[in-house]
């Protein structure tokens, strides 16, 4: 924890997003913690991820010290609940002095929150609607100025 | 409907993704029909939102016809539910001959079905966890190499 060689890093929320940065990070040699209230979350797991599995609620204070947040580099949440994802982003920058957090968010009116709050946030929503208007705006131009023979 | 000028689009499912997509396609001049199964997902429509609203359950053959799907450049699936986006996507591209359909996913695995059935996919899943990855990987770089004083 807190080496040069590795971070320590906490993943709240073991769905499809979070079991897909647990076992990235993973398999890049850090140290992940992965915590979810349900234990077949951890389902998702890959046979590669070497990482901690903790079943429990990241609203509860107990299972954010018992995951030693204090030590970690970094926090990511992703659960399905934006509120959620806030309050643990809020607890890990505030009191747990964790000098990366990042959030997931659903909501793209709430992203302005989190920034002043110092939280990183992805919205996939905001994502995938770029890049699918985007492919429209290609498609309308190939359409408009006919496609080649 | 299929002029030059805009492109006629039907969207499926009006939540935080359709409504960002249908407000922003409808701006752009296209014209655009949004279908939902619940009245009150319509109000995440903005109100210079100046497409139809259809509020009805698009797994029914006479949903499509009744938004002319035969007619449409353009259909994107964007519900909650995988397996309905890629019924609709289908029966857009082989019962309607809709010339471009995409689709949101959830489920990175599911991915190779679409696209053998030349169905755009895009999966927010996959593009917030690579945004995450590549924040992190930067976030080690100057963890390692030591932030500048």
């Amino acid at each position: 924890m807190k080496s040069h060689d590795s971070l320590y890093i906490i993943i709240v929320g073991c769905g499809r997003l979070g079991s897909y940065l647990a076992n990235n990070l993973s398999s890049s040699g850090h140290s992940v913690v992965v915590i979810d209230k349900e234990e077949s979350a951890f389902d998702s797991l890959s046979s590669a991820y070497s990482g901690f599995r903790i079943a429990g609620d990241a609203a509860e204070f107990g299972v954010l010290k018992q995951v030693k947040m204090d030590k970690a580099d970094l926090v990511i949440a992703t659960t399905q609940e934006d509120n959620l994802n806030l309050m643990i982003a809020q607890i890990a920058k505030n009191l747990f002095d964790v000098p990366k957090v990042m959030a997931r968010v659903f909501d793209p009116k709430r992203e302005k929150i989190y920034r002043d709050f110092d939280i990183e946030t992805i919205c996939p929503t905001t994502f995938a609607g770029d890049l699918f208007l985007e492919s429209v705006i290609l498609y309308f131009k190939t359409k408009v100025e006919g496609s080649p023979s």
